[in-house]
Order: C-alpha cells, then sequence, then structure tokens
C-alpha cells in the first residue's frame, strides 16, 4: 500500500517482498457492526480524533480540555469542522509519535491526500475526507476489500449477544469478520457488574447462578457460541498476570461470595486468578488461543473517569512479574499441546527477562507483538533486539493492530512490516543469517506467524 | 564553544543551528556565593577533583583511599598537586565515561589546554590551570558570562537565609542566578534534624511549632521569600516518588508525633508523602515550578559515610514505581492547569513504561532530563528513545545539567546538544519529519523547553 | 580461530588484535574428568543435543517431546542419529538465536564442516563428527590445547572429593584446569540434603555437626582444599541476592534449626543471606574471588522437574534488587581491598541501575560479562551501551564462557570478541577515545581483565 523511500538495499527488498501481503488482524477493537450496517463512518472529527485515546490524550497533556475535542458530547452537541481544526492546530505535538505517522499514512493512502496537516491545511482537508466519506467505496465493507483484509477479529464481551456477528455471517458479504471472548466482566469480582453480568449469563443458559458448576457451564456454553461465529481466541486484559489454582473443595465458597460482592481486593485477585486458570483448560477442550494482556492500571484519573468513563487516555502501565504471575497456570495446562496462550506486555523489560526464556521453554506460549505504546518503530525495534536471541522468531504470535480505528490498520500493519524488514537487514548485514532466510522469516512475521497462532489458517 | 567532528550532514547541520544557543541552567548545585563574592576559584584538586564525586566514585572503586584525594581534608592538610598527579595518573580509568568528555571539554575551551592529560602532562597542566584561575577572566562572574548562562538555579535548603542571592541582587551585577526551594530537611521526619529544623522555621515566621497550620504558613512564607528572590522551582529528593493524602481530622496528631521524633519507617514515609502534596497544592497558588528527583538510595557505604558524610559516591539508584506513586499526588492536583511538576528517574525502564505514558496525558506532567549517571551520550540517546514516541517532545523540560562543577556546564551542555542532533538527524534519516521540523525542535531542546518548562521567559 | 566477514574498518582491526589472544575460561561447567580420563567424546547427539539446554529448550517450546531427544535416556537406549537428524530437521528455529552462531562455529572451525546442517546434510555431517571424534586430535586434552586454552575453571561442590582435578594435576599433562568451590548445598537450607551434606562435611573434618563454629571450620577446610589444587573463586548461584548478618549471639539456634531442616521460607534466606555474608569474610583470609549468579528462578516446569529433573531449560530470570540485597555484605567486607565480588545478572535493567553504579564505587566489586541469555550479539552490545559510561571498563571482570559445551568454548569467545570490536569501533566513530585506547581496552576485555579480575595471573 505505501514505499517507504528511507528503506534501502537488503531492508527494501525485504519489504517489498512483504508490503502487499494480506492484512492479517487477530486482535482489534473494531466495531462489528461497521460491517453488519455497512454505514458510511460520520464525519472526519468522528472518525479520527474523538475515538482515538492516542490523539487526544496527548493534546490533554498540553492543556486542552476533552470537552473541546468533543468527548463526551453527542454528535449535535460538537463541531466537527472546528474540532478537526483545533487538532490541526497541535499537530507538531505528534512529530516523533506513531499517531502521525499513522495519520499521515491515512490521509496519504485511504484519502489521496498529500498536502501536510496543518492550520491552515486543515479546512481543505477537512472537506476532502468529507467528500471521501460520502463515496461509497468508503463504506466499511469497501474499505475492508480495499485494505486487503484477510480476517479482522473483534473484541467482544461474554456476554455480548454478537448479533452484529451474526447478521455479517448470514449476509452473504465475503469479508471475514470474527468476535473475540472476552470474560473479563464476568470473572473478575471487582469489575462493575459482575455478579449481574454473571447471574445473567448463567440464567441464560438454564443454570442455576448459586452453583459453580453451572457457572463454568454456562462459561463453556458462551464460548461454543462464540466458536460457532468464527471465533478461534478468548483474551484477557488485568492489571497484573496473576493466576492461581484453588482447592476445589473451597471454591464453592469462594464463588458464592463473589456473587454476593464480599469478595474483594487479594482475595478477589485469587478468584480471578483462579477462573484464568480453569478458562485455559477450557481452551483444551475448544481450542480457544487465549491471550493475556497484562500490565495496565485502568483509569488512573479519578476526575476523568467519573466525567468521561473509561479509556480516556489515563491508564498506565506498571512492573509486571510473568514468571510467577503465570507459574500456576503454567503448571495445570503449559505442557499440553492442545494449548496455545499469547501474552502481551507493557512492560519492556520482561521481553527479554521473562517472556522470551519463557516461550522459549513453554510449548503454549508465543510473545505478542509490541503492544500499544510500543507499537511504534522504535518500539518495534527494542522488541526484535530483545526477544529473538533467547526466543527465535517461531515463539513469536505475529502481529496485531490491537486498534479501533480502523482506516489507521493498514498504517499499523505497514510500520510493522517495516521494522520487521529493518530488523532482518540488520541481522543479514550482521552476517546471522542469509537473505533468502530473512524472506522467509519476513513471511512469517507478516502473516504466517499470525495465522497460525490465532488458528486461522483453516 | 566547541565543534564535534563526528558530527556529520543532518546532524552536524542541527548542531550547527543549536552550539551557541545560550545557556539555560534551571537545575543544579553551584555555591551562590561563588557568584556573590566572586573570588577566585581554588586551585585544580579543589576545582576538579575534590568536590567532584564522579571522579572520585570512581578512583576509590579502583583501590584509592579517599584520603590520598584530599577528600574531609583542609587545604592546609592536602597537596593540590599530588592530589592532581594522583588522579592523572588514572586518567584511563575513565574512558568511555562521561566525565572523562567534560573534563576535556572544560580544559581544551575553558582553558585552551590541548594537551591530553596524562601522567606526563599533569604537572604542565596543572601549572598552566593555576596561571589561568589567577587571572580575572576566571573568576567565577567572568566565566559565567563567557559561558553565555542566561539564568543558573541554585539548590537551596528551606531554612538557607539567602543571604548570597540577596547580595548577588543587590550587587549590580547581570548576571541571573536564583535559587530553588529544597525543603526536604524539614518535611521529611527521617531527617536529621527535622523537628529543630522545622521548628526554627515556624518560629522564625512568629508561629506556634504545635500547631500543624504555622507549620503550613511557614512554609508557604518560605516559598514566598525565595519567589522573592528569583526563584520559579521548587526540588524534592526522595528514595521512592511515594505520595499520599491524609484526613485533615487526622494529620495533626501525625504532625505532632513527627516532632516529637515519634514518627518513623513507613508512617515517616507517609507523612513526607502527605506534605509532597501539600507542596503540590502549594505551588496552585504561588507558581513554583516541582521538581521530584526519586529513586536514589542514599549513603549506602556506612563507613564511607560515619567517616565522610554524605554526597560521598555511595547513592544508588532503584528500581521506581511513578505509577501508584503520584496517583494520590495527581489525583488531587494532576489536572489543574496552574500546576507543573517535572520527574526525574535514575530507572530508565520507567522512562517508556511509566513516565512517557504519564507525561502524554497529565497537564501537569513533564519529564525531566536523563539524570546523573545517564546524563551521557548513551544515556541520551536511550532517553529520546524511549520517551519520545509516547510523549512527544513537548511534554519533555529540556536540559539541565544538575552540577555542583561550575566548569563542566558548558560541556554537559554541549554533549546534551550533540545528543539533540544525533537523534533529530536519525529521526530525518527514518522519514518522521523534515529537517525543518527538527532545527524547530532543537531549538526547544537546546533552550525553548527549559524556559517554557521553568517558567523562566519572564 | 575465525575471521567475522562483517567486520570491516576500525572493528576490524580491533578484532585483528585480539582474535587469536588464549581463552581465558575462569567459570563453567566443563567436566573435570574429560580432561583427567581424555576418552573420547561419543556421539553427535551427546555431544551438541542433549547436554545442551538452550538447544532442546527451543525444540521443547515447539512441542518437541524431551524423549524424542535422548534426555533422560540411556546411551543404548536412544538412537543418536534420529536425534541429530530431529535437530536438523528443526535447525530454522534458532535462526537469529546464538546457539545457532555457536553450533555454526564449531562445525566449521572445529570439524572443517563448511556445508550448512539442513534435513538433508545432516546425516552426512553427522558421519563427518563422528569420523572425527574418534581421531586422537579429538580427545580433550587435544582440544584444548587446540583452542589454545590457558586456564579453564570447571564448578563443583563443596562437597566433591575434587579426583578428577587431583588426577590432573598429578598426570604431568600441561593443562591448567581449576575447581571453583560451589558450597550453595551446603549453605541453603531449603536445598535437597543440605543437612546431610552439612553433616558429611563436618564431620569429614572431625568436626560436630551440632557446633555451628565447626560448620564454619568445615567450609574453611573445604575452601582451602580447593585452593590447594588451583582454585581461584568460589560461586553461588541464588534466585535473589538477599544478604543478611546476623547476631553472633542469635545464629546457633538459628543453624540447629537448619540442621534440624526446621528452617524454611524467608528464615531460611535469611540463614543462606547470612552465610553469604559468612563467605565473603573468609574470601579476605583465603583469597577466593566470590561470584554470585543472581536471579534464576529454577525448575519452574514442576512437571518436567519431576521427570527429567534440574537444568532442562525451565530456569526463569527474576526482576532482581542487588542495591538492598547487597547492602548488608557489602556493609561487612565491601572496603576491604582484599575482597573481590563479580556479580552476574539476567537482569538487564539492573545493569545500568543497580550494577554500574554500585561497581563504580565499591572496590570490591566487579561486573560479570553478560550472563547466559544475555551471552549473545545483542545482549553483549546492549551490556557495553548500559555499563562502560557509568562503571567504566575496568570495573568489569572481563569474559566467561559458563557452558558445559565443551566445543563452543572458542564460539562464544570469538562472539565476545566480536562484540567488544563493534563496541569500541563505536566509541572511537563518536570520538571518546583513540584508536590505540580501543586496542588497550580490548586486550583487557578480551584477556586483561578476566586474568586479574580471578587472579588468575600468578
Amino acid at each position: 500500500m505505501t514505499t517507504s523511500a528511507y528503506l534501502s538495499g537488503t531492508a527494501h527488498d525485504i519489504y517489498e517482498a512483504i508490503r502487499a501481503d494480506p492484512i492479517v488482524s487477530p486482535h482489534g477493537h473494531c466495531d462489528p457492526r461497521w460491517f453488519s450496517q455497512n454505514h458510511r463512518f460520520a464525519d472526519p472529527a468522528a472518525l479520527f480524533v474523538i475515538p482515538d485515546h492516542y490523539l487526544f490524550r496527548m493534546l490533554y497533556s498540553q492543556g486542552i480540555a476533552l470537552e473541546r475535542l468533543g468527548i463526551g458530547q453527542s454528535a449535535e452537541e460538537r463541531d466537527a469542522r472546528a474540532i478537526f481544526q483545533l487538532f490541526a492546530d497541535h499537530w507538531h505535538l505528534f512529530l516523533g509519535t506513531p499517531s502521525r505517522i499513522w495519520l499521515d499514512h491515512s490521509l496519504r493512502h485511504v484519502f489521496g491526500i498529500d498536502d501536510p496537516l496543518s492550520s491552515a491545511s486543515a479546512g481543505a482537508i477537512f472537506d476532502q475526507i468529507e467528500t471521501a466519506l460520502a463515496r461509497p467505496e468508503f463504506r466499511p465493507r469497501a474499505l475492508y476489500e480495499r485494505f486487503n483484509i484477510e480476517v479482522l477479529a473483534t473484541t467482544d464481551a461474554a456476554t455480548d449477544d454478537l448479533a452484529a456477528h451474526r447478521a455479517i455471517a448470514q449476509s452473504g458479504w465475503g469479508g471475514r469478520v470474527i468476535p473475540t471472548f472476552r470474560p473479563d466482566a464476568v470473572l473478575n469480582p471487582e469489575h462493575d457488574g459482575f455478579a449481574a453480568g454473571a447471574r445473567a449469563m448463567i440464567t441464560g443458559h438454564g443454570g442455576d447462578p448459586g452453583r459453580y458448576d453451572d457457572y463454568l457451564a454456562a462459561l463453556r456454553a458462551r464460548r461454543a457460541g462464540f466458536i460457532a461465529l468464527g471465533a478461534t481466541a478468548s483474551d484477557h486484559a488485568i492489571e497484573a498476570p496473576a493466576t492461581h489454582w484453588l482447592d476445589p473443595a473451597g471454591i464453592g465458597a469462594f464463588y458464592a461470595r463473589a456473587m454476593k460482592g464480599d469478595l474483594t481486593g487479594p482475595e478477589a485477585q485469587v478468584f480471578y486468578g483462579h477462573m484464568l486458570v480453569e478458562m485455559a483448560q477450557m481452551s483444551l477442550d475448544d481450542g480457544l488461543v487465549m491471550q493475556i494482556h497484562a500490565g495496565s492500571r485502568r483509569n488512573t484519573n479519578a476526575q476523568i473517569y467519573r466525567r468521561f468513563g473509561p479509556d480516556m487516555g489515563a491508564d498506565m502501565p506498571l512492573a509486571t512479574d510473568w514468571v510467577r504471575g503465570l507459574e500456576p497456570l503454567l503448571n495445570r495446562v503449559g505442557n499440553d499441546p492442545r494449548f496455545t496462550l499469547i501474552a502481551f506486555t507493557l512492560d519492556e523489560t520482561s521481553y527479554a527477562r521473562e517472556l522470551a526464556p519463557m516461550a522459549g521453554h513453554w510449548p503454549c506460549l508465543k510473545i505478542g507483538p509490541p503492544w500499544w505504546f510500543h507499537d511504534s518503530h522504535a518500539g518495534i525495534a527494542r522488541y526484535f533486539d530483545q526477544v529473538v536471541e533467547t526466543a527465535g522468531y517461531w515463539n513469536l504470535a505475529g502481529f496485531n493492530d490491537d486498534t479501533r480505528a480502523f482506516l489507521s490498520i493498514p498504517a499499523r500493519h505497514d510500520v510493522w512490516r517495516q521494522g520487521v524488514a529493518l530488523h532482518l537487514a540488520g541481522q543479514v548485514g550482521r552476517g546471522y543469517f542469509a537473505p533468502s532466510d530473512a524472506t522467509r522469516i519476513a513471511k512469517e512475521l507478516s502473516t504466517g506467524l499470525a495465522r497460525h497462532s490465532y488458528r486461522l489458517t483453516v
């Protein structure tokens, strides 16, 4: 979709070999209704600024109130053009950040806009985007096809009815948009609405919320429902990757207290950690690939959270102990060939110290790509530098874009592929392997490992 | 002040654009009496070796007793020439360290000495420095002017009478040497002399040491006294960046115990953490920029501490948790546009994992430059590599030299400017932005961000 | 022993200056019986695959059962050719890992095999190795000489009778193979067989196992026995580098409980930490250089451990706190010029944050080379990047290969020397010092610092 003028020699050759590969997107946060309804996208502000916490967090850090960016406002309340102008007026703040690279890429390659964004050009660019969005080839399904997406996984609550996914499946459209099972809200006793959600889930499957076995059965049934609509993976977002295995004799009482809202703090975390092991055990039977995204402390700005809710740019990474945290889980299921676990970290110190050694031993474990703040040129370089020598390439899970910014998907995969090319060209230059090895590995990193790790090749 | 032969192409151009910028030095440890009295500096050993814990720590690590370096001795007891010779005899130990780069730079650019320091040249170089120091153009004020210093902040105890600063202000000399409010000794109950210092401070302002409100009032008064002499910032050096907010109803009893010397260990740290929040709140009113230097465990060598006191090269960095540590403080004042907090870390793992995400969200927060052991070529490269993609450039606080080695100030700013040029040239080479963007950012990193973050533009 | 085509210019010159230096190997895990008996090595599988946890861990991580690799089987049970073929069939998994570089190097430079290992070539290469191993010049002593090894230290339990070392000493052979005193099994109350081992050691020296003083005396006697056979160093492998100093009045009761198996968990760790200080104190008298290898959590895969025992590739690194951990030890002996302590870490974050500042102050402390997972091209580059600016070069302990894979020793030293050359060429290129300085430092890093740190120059 692009060429990158600064890649030369071996890096350029490797990049060219994978540049136009299809996009395999096994983890992300697109809204499935975009593809079931195929409505046009709203205005440029609603498309680029308002839903993108990468963007508005930076503006907020420089003193721009979220209200001025239309956050928390209805479409009627806000002035899309003024928001886009305000954003463009502060575009210099993004110099050196991946957000700027992604947006530049989208403007150029999705909208054909070569004029750099600036205060002066903002109005004209707003108009160009507006005009484009009204055209059928900018509807979600058309863009999905133009982006050459092979598969796109969304992330969906365990209690989601998956209506949009069902509609997509029944629509006859050829796109492969699949759900991902994200049950944290019915696993973590400290989650708002844990008990209500679990109760609804259990009774919805004809069970008795008072019985732990029925809770497990309902979870199994929900997983089956996701699988029926194409899901190949589950996902967990947790602050610390702590797992536990509770005595079967004692788990019932723990569960009862959780359902009464009587399990908090460390005890709640033990229950949650136990449920992660239960989920892993279910994966042995139903084959869902388990993902753990660990190390983000959510909603650390209480004022912003009270006013605007979650995902407002105030989630902060923490140091993470994977070795001790996963030990209980791995010692129950980690040697089982049926199990795949993909781990994502925000603590780069755990790449070389923990995840690479662990992935280089445990048959189940793959290292997810650089996540969130580290999905960037330098973040990708550090990732390869720190994981490959110990884990090799085949213990990596390839790339995923993990985004709700649909238009940035090609840009994110492109940045990754450039990073792959630069890394592998460096390896060739240092004499570690031949260009033919590099091309083989590049193909794996571009698409092969993602397909394989997420069991998407079927 | 220098040229750097190994910078070429874009890096050289960027460097040339900022090389001769004035020096903005918003945080450091120069003695204000140098500028109030304007006496000549003493001999080369007293100038370069004896006060520089970067130098004598390395020599001590290789078995050279501190006594042989004149540490802890009066000027009469020591033999300056022998000390300088001993130091030169071990000059190879500093190969690859910034100390060697700084000293080479000072010899060349301050003293015009091109001959490399060695055992053989030590005597002649000692003489050259001696001769120079006797000349008026090597007095502190003359050097301040020759170094093209725009502003120089010292660091001063809350109980300091600021006589030297007052003398400078009244002297008619044009240099801008300003104090920084460092109140740790009257905030931390575990500090030697906490109660005595606090009591003197309170009674000095007509208050009752038994009343917490008078304690706060005295702190406010001291801050005002500093501001009257040009201070724009406060500073805190703490082992762990832990903050707390205590119930107003309970704080009085806590304070009373602290003043009785009855508050130790974790309770003392809670009180101190509470006082950091009080300081932040005072900043909302009086505008002092708050600095936190966290993560140094002080005086870890008990024998050296007993014999020679603090700052003897045995302070050691610790892992630091900024996210949880600052949460109480940030949740009280972090969204207030009047507040600026500059954070310095010795734990580089917190650059990408904590400080960059936090600075990319909280309006108050800026990331201080690479500190202490990391104020070096590779340290600067790692800093940019790890902070920019998430925090951008405008959430950085520019550079400060943080030194008591006055003659090294131009060298330190020069190393920083070279690091800026190399980093930005790399960004241009990778196609992230244009040379004109790079020059704009270079100017910010050289002087603009420091002026702005420390409110020095007035 | 090799040339490295990708090194050019200054890097090539520096490399050539140290390429053919003798091998100083002050820490490793070769079996001394190889050199006392001088038997031929067994087949290629037993030589390369079965004992190398770097190799079989990676294969295991990709679903290959350890049984298929002959692990835990007798020589009669296994099919060496099939194992070697299976390994070669998965050779691509090692692309980008040091294991591949080491093995390629061994095949080429030890066996003269230029054909790349692959499924197709595996059989012929197996035969070539087999043929070579039968020849006298591939016996251990001949290889020792051909590898130009100056000294080779093994690692031996405190209770080892050192018969092999005695036999080597008495054999008249000129090789210098020396033991290293590794007493963890009789220091750590949680070690299997602690009490039995300690009791046997004490009674073996005519002491009373009920008396702590006799326990110390037996340890001293064992150290003397090691020293008599050439040992210059002790070694400790510990999960966390925690040291303690217990009240002499209380230590007896602690010891009694440890011998009864009544000391577990944190108390056992305190006792162990105390014994580390006792060991350091003994070093003041007998001159053994103390090594601490800290930060590896052993045998984290319980199933593999039950079935195959320790060292099966499931040891995982942990975050490590050197500053607080070593404080008790350093404050008892760290200023004593008779003491040398070499620290090895698996937590790279402690290079710049802890070990470099500590080594740059404490006279006793040297930083060991990049250890285990970090003994690799990128690991070496990160090491230099992070330690040199604060610790300089003379606080490093040079290189050691730390391997039981005898044939990989030249390869490992060669990778280190390449890394040294690349690092130093970079320093020269950045103008930090002259090529002549670089060559001087290269010689130190190649051999000088290892000889000096381990007191091997006598």
